[in-house]
């Protein structure tokens, strides 16, 4: 397993990313803020909600799954009642380790007990850079935000539409964004799951991209579906269709209830987990109903409502807080889970950062298995911004940095060299540092560690501003994945002759 | 035990700081990045480099302190080497909890075990804002700092010069620094420790400023002061005089080994820690020599230079690794430790803010015991920043919040309102929330969460031009605490007359 995730400038100025497979793993125990108790007090509220309050599931077939797996099912009222031995009989069977695969069959990555990946930002509308500030995202915002995608390895997963491409038409635009991750990277890709068509034509995408029949997929996930409940405790018709056909091809299914502290949910952390943990594990139930082992990743998003102002916060100590508790909830149940990078700033600044570590601490002291949003969040998911996306690189880089341990051994410290230099020398000549100047330490993409004065000389440029020169660097030094034009043919047909289908629907 | 930091901006707009006395206290296990058998490689390499190299030490008389303990010296070279049984028999000797008071006695602060303390940085020579750049420091921004640091209720201790005075005398302007933090705090103050006068004046000013005479400063100590080795392995002259005089009041002496390791220590991070523990260890032994139990923090300051520019780098994976790996070591011999906020950013930007982040969760994961640097360091040390002190504050605060445990009971989970909600409904007017309204969640101080359209109509001001305001506004409504002009008046005399006996020494 490897942990290093290298960047460089070579020579002629070139970034360098590293192109190896980077299969993350987490090496140190989680931070636990519950107590165990406390544990089994959120645990029961959440059985308690579910039995006696149920969840209004706007789709009948889904219902009818529910009522199939023998939950009480009043179709008048949409509202299904669960009892918890039913339902905790099911989760069980979701795997506590869940497996995708990009076109390459050996890059396949493993997500739960510690292993973890990163996705780029999912689902913003707007787009935002320095040169032209905030504006509605287009395909070629879409397109740019997949190379640097693909040319980050700490990014192991594309976001699901990381820039929403509002110059195509909305009810096709799907197959153009499918069909652009099947052209533009060979990492696993995150499809829509509103709707059971979009799912459907992801999936038949998917047989010919990997060249492939359904039960090859089955056998060996190729998607990380992420959607969500709308707290609190309604679950989408649309969004249900979506998670039947994943789940019966037996895909990476994950629904996050997004319950707001303070408006979707309770004013407390403690009745927001309570929420979050009956709306995913019902979810989760439903993946089981449909393929017992489904691979199923419990949905952690707690954040709060700015309680003045009504606006939702992230990055906040009770996100950091909830990411942590979230983990312990998850592996209660034995099941990964999947956190964000996330923040409220309105620009690139030092809040997005802060806010962005408060997340990524929070979420990896918590174990997360996968990060949605890992790069590119901005203005609480409205803006897919270019500069963020370099900042989160290099936030996650130095995380990834971190989850190395140390070697400490003879080698490593080296006590030979210390009683060569002696009292008041330096370390710089000896055998020992020239074995090691390369590769010693970390190596930064956006941080400028130069005095001063020399920084001044550039210009006084600041890390957003730095970000700016890079993320242009990385799009114009994208190299698109080799590729089977047949493939890509086949793919193009397949989207030409769909779109002429929904077109003639409309 | 209070850990609610909390600052809000109340009707008419001023900043309204608690001004309740903050014991912090980390109630989460630390992260453990070195296993037991690692820790043990780190102490008998540092055992080894202390029998076998042993370290310079630039005093006679400290020389001579080591020689009555029974430790090798030669004079001739300086050097001073140790046999592990004794060194080790003097550590034991310092407590694990050790304590500092402001001259209200009710305001006793505890550090060690997971309790924890904050400074305002210690020691720039430049200061910089917005509004007039980067600049030598004056004792008006001295002041100022001062002001803000009083101001701040998650800085329990002054830092110890936060800017330097540059436009006063050099060889005075300790003692305007003394009189200046007895004027306009009642908190702890950092005194300096190069030089026996100095710190004499400093325990002088003391017996002035708390109304006791030396027994009683001894017997529960006033002052944390914090020096450093010459990594590697160099004791300076003045340096030692000015912790013998601390340590023989019992005051809390911390002496923090600086060596970027690829420069003063070996280039692994497992190098740089058997060096920091052979070194502090050492000067550990040093203190209880001199007075048997006295308070002595363990200095942890793991940091490394860029192998390419030789630039020292400050909050990257190696200062957090390093620091999670100090405590251990710290926890090994039973002392609290010190550890630091810190970024090598020329700007307060979003560098500066990850950076810092990596710094304060490495070392609060870590179980660091007092911050030195807490707020105001930007350029790795060599500015005062304004900007980045009020944005250090809200990180310190997001921290304080983050180590309040969260409540879960019947209460704070509202399980009859989430019934009452039921699905679909949404929180705002439940009495459940409404109870809450008020202090639910972390309130920022910097951190702006309105709607991009509304902050574009503020002017689109990024995190640093708000911290720019708010500093302002911190100095602008600065009260200062109520004291005796009596005792003022005394100090003044007191700083007065040493200033004629110093010139007349010139």
């Amino acid at each position: 397993m490897r942990t290093t995730a290298r960047v460089r400038r070579v020579r002629d100025g070139r970034l360098e990313f590293s192109r190896e497979w980077l299969q993350l793993r987490n090496p140190y125990a989680p931070i636990e803020v519950l107590t165990a108790e406390q544990i089994e007090t959120i645990h029961d509220a959440s059985m308690s909600v579910l039995e006696d309050v149920g969840m209004r599931i706007q789709d009948e077939e889904t219902r009818k799954l529910f009522a199939s797996a023998g939950f009480a099912v009043d179709h008048a009222t949409e509202r299904v009642v669960f009892d918890r031995e039913g339902l905790l009989a099911l989760v069980a069977k979701a795997p506590p380790v869940v497996t995708v695969r990009g076109r390459d069959p050996a890059k396949k990555l493993f997500m739960g007990q510690g292993q973890v990946a990163f996705t780029a930002v999912s689902g913003p509308p707007f787009v935002s850079d320095l040169d032209h500030g905030r504006r509605a995202g287009t395909f070629r915002d879409q397109e740019n935000f997949l190379k640097m995608t693909h040319m980050t390895d700490v990014l192991q997963i594309e976001g699901g539409t990381s820039v929403e491409a509002q110059d195509l038409p909305a009810d096709t635009r799907y197959l153009d964004f499918y069909l652009a991750c099947c052209k533009l990277s060979d990492k696993p890709w995150k499809p829509l799951t509103i709707g059971r068509h979009r799912a459907r034509d992801a999936i038949e995408m998917a047989k010919i991209w990997y060249g492939e029949d359904e039960d090859s997929l089955a056998a060996n996930p190729v998607f990380f579906v992420n959607t969500n409940t709308n707290t609190p405790l309604v679950l989408d018709g649309e969004i249900a269709q979506g998670v039947i056909e994943y789940a019966r091809l037996g895909q990476v299914v994950c629904v996050t209830p997004f319950g707001l502290a303070g408006a979707m949910a309770p004013a407390t952390v403690a009745g927001a987990l309570v929420m979050q943990n009956a709306e995913t594990l019902a979810c989760c139930a439903l993946t089981q109903i449909i393929r017992p082992g489904c691979p199923y990743i419990y949905g952690g998003f707690i954040c709060n409502a700015d309680m003045k102002t009504g606006s939702p916060a992230f990055g906040t100590p009770e996100f950091t807080l909830g990411a942590q508790a979230t983990g312990q909830m998850a592996r209660r149940y034995g099941l990964p889970w999947r956190s964000s990078n996330v923040n409220a700033s309105n620009a690139p600044d030092a809040q997005a950062a802060y806010e962005s570590m408060m997340s990524l601490w929070g979420a990896l002291t918590g174990h997360a298995s996968v990060f949605n949003h890992g790069a590119g969040w901005l203005e609480g998911g409205l803006v897919g911004s270019y500069e963020k996306f370099i900042l989160d690189i290099e936030m996650v880089r130095m995380m990834c940095a971190w989850m190395k341990p140390l070697t400490v051994n003879a080698d490593t410290i080296g006590l030979d060299s210390i009683k060569e230099v002696g009292p008041g020398g330096h370390f710089f000549g000896t055998a020992h540092t020239l074995a090691r100047y390369e590769n010693a330490f970390y190596k930064p993409l956006v941080s400028d560690w130069s005095n001063f004065e020399n920084w001044q000389d550039k210009g006084s440029p600041d890390a957003a501003r730095r970000a700016n020169g890079i993320w242009k660097q990385m799009v114009n030094e994208y190299e698109a994945p080799a590729i089977d034009p047949a493939v890509i043919e086949e793919l193009e047909d397949y989207v030409a002759r769909r779109k002429i289908e929904l077109d003639a629907l409309r």
